[in-house]
């Protein structure tokens, strides 16, 4: 496949909170990184607390996607990581945001909404309808994927109209959610995937597992030149009346 | 018709280059307040040197639509100004980005991309296609509006996918551009209008004028309530089997 | 306000079925016919029984929004009305298509899709909540609109992406669906809405009215020019090196 | 690669028109069968005078991805054999649309419009801009691809808006076109293809033939399900209040 992902964790949860540790004893990011590993993808890992948060330019050189699962700690995000981040998925880099991670400096400043929505912790029964079953990021998944206890998100949801929904959820207590959502920025492609909180095992279960590997396989780059766009002054293509460019008249 | 324009101009170029004080002796912000004043908007106008660029909260609250011109001093503007007009239009303010605007903070905050594109500097023909004939912004305008000379700004443009491209350019030396697009962010709707280097009289060309008054008109708010989108932590609508909520178990 | 709107019917069901005629006596099109004469605009209203199902060329001549409401008869209505009434939209008139008429003619060969969906007849509690809450469509709706008793209509529903969904729907029975949905076609305006089974009184709820009439307004032509759209041979606007149009050459 | 592709011609100019016969002297179909053969496809084709088109259910169920061009008998094309290329579509296979086929009976009743454009032949200068430089199908394609002689496709285009523009042209008599759309329907995905008159020798070249390959690619269906939408009538997920569902109260 050739498609290197780098799985990207605050991990602050997972090392402070029993229930959280309980459920992901090694990271949530060594949980998905294994799950996308045994599906053929090469991966890698990334924290909080490593130096440049551990994604510095070598590690993005060698990314073709980014998974980015953050909830606590985002404002402590620097934010030149961010902009370097932010440039790469312009240049093509692909990401997956899941979870909580809707309010990350990344995404926001990505899609330059807020991300907000409506929340609550109830371990209520959610179910994931499949909102658009030709898309590659729902393949292999039934009619709708059900998770018994999820914490709620509900709409409205701040972000601009996706290009896809791939999934659409249905909670327990009332609401809706568009909890697959696919959007395009510059060269790169963004997907946010709503299931995930750090006291639920989620991301233990293979079909939404088998979703995150859709995804990675989707927002792969789709074109081999990842330089960022860039601003041009360029000369004619066509003769202009009256007219001639610094590079021709020398 | 009630919409109330604070048009915003960087107001430099007018004040510096003889060129562009021939074109626009008050201001480019002058011209187009006049033209949309003309055309019944309650219109008023701001500068980068006003204190905070003119753009208090106050000045905000009044404001339904807010019209944006910058080129040289995109960086002289304060980021707590920008954040605050993007606020502003997630919360439902209308913005028009005008011509080289589409390197301003407040476009690239509110897009996620960088804006970029290719450029030049020939006075030469552009011919704007409308290519969405059914569009209110197009409204009034026959198959195509013709500028004699022209900067010229070519493809690729760096922005996410427009909801509707309005207009697409046609350049003598051999480009094209998306010079019209819509999109909408947060209750907020943002029209990127191509047209109009400082030293060139576009602004008062009454096609390009009445181009400026549909878009005010398109991009006035559609709801009343104004606020910004909120993280909000709900009570549930159904009962939930084994849950009992914060203010329920009161 | 200046608008007219056809409300066209099959009216059937209130004619033949107890249950339905109990709750709209004079059919469902008078109910929304009056509704939006309430609110300003111009009505009248036009069923399948009457000549050319009521959808003369006079008549669509003086129609800027069509409203259509259909069921058990959508193989009845004639195809040269259907292929009249889309070439109508294409040209810039508004259709509101509501509930089962998403498997009507009309709707189908504007989106190219089947309009299908799951569907139950339960008399459950359906909550449309509002997903794009800067649309006018939404105006004055608060978060949700909830209706007691409705027929569920469920996902996947078998439509082109939307440019705008307005409302989603949670169902009771577990759920989700695309309840209010915009698209654009040629010069005109699509606005689907799911509420409004013939045996519920939901066209009787001053909310849902209110809906119908923001999607009215929404959908008002935009431009003055209704022709529709044609292939045109035309002379070059730029000279061509060894070219002369028929028009010139003469 | 695995991907089965059925190039489908009208295949008439070539066989009555000298200046046509003389560029495909085979026929369109067997000029772009052969390119996409020698890049890794399984190629056949079909022809409008074979029964059925030569698009029988046996055929179409071994078809990933259909080519369509038509021009001067889109009229004599069967409506059945319309409706179940149409079916295929929305069931997952995928169509490239050519040149002229804009005005084929498949692709009108799959977007809802008429696909009209203005038109003009006259050998002009044709340059087709990149203007969504991270999509798959511009792969391998520099900044834009330059067509010595062309025929004249302009702006308006009557097509819904397009989920990716990836191509517009420019043309040397001064208008400009969408000349690489990308739309899905149902499970399928079409990509409409503007160049390739029957006198223009446009199928022989290799970027052309590229951007072929690289949209057939795109087009191959996503997911192995490709069933047509239905209508279902569903039993509840959830219980609701004082309902029992037909199958439940056996």
């Amino acid at each position: 496949m050739g498609t290197t992902v780098t799985v990207w964790n605050e991990f602050v949860h997972e090392r402070e909170d029993d229930d959280a540790t309980a459920v992901y004893p090694d990271g949530i990011h060594r949980t998905i990184a294994d799950a996308l590993d045994e599906r053929g993808f090469d991966t890698r890992t990334a924290t909080l607390d490593e130096p440049e948060h551990g994604l510095t330019e070598d590690v993005l050189d060698e990314t073709d996607v980014l998974v980015w699962w953050g909830h606590t700690a985002h404002e402590t995000v620097d934010d030149s990581v961010v902009e370097r981040v932010a440039d790469r998925v312009l240049g093509g880099m692909g990401l997956l945001v899941l979870h909580s991670a809707s309010l990350s400096k990344v995404f926001r400043s990505l899609l330059g909404t807020t991300g907000t929505l409506r929340w609550r912790e109830a371990d209520e029964r959610e179910r994931l309808w499949v909102t658009d079953p030709g898309h590659e990021i729902a393949a292999g998944v039934e009619d709708f994927i059900e998770l018994a206890e999820a914490e709620m998100y509900g709409e409205p949801f701040d972000v601009p109209t996706p290009d896809s929904v791939v999934f659409t959820s249905w909670f327990e207590g009332g609401e809706v959610f568009r909890s697959g959502c696919c959007w395009r920025r510059g060269k790169g492609r963004v997907f946010f995937f709503r299931p995930g909180h750090e006291t639920h095992p989620i991301y233990h279960d293979p079909t939404i597992q088998r979703v995150l590997a859709n995804a990675a396989e989707w927002a792969t780059p789709a074109v081999e030149d990842r330089s960022t766009p860039t601003l041009r002054n360029v000369d004619p293509c066509e003769r202009i009346e009256g007219y001639s460019s610094s590079s021709e008249s020398e």
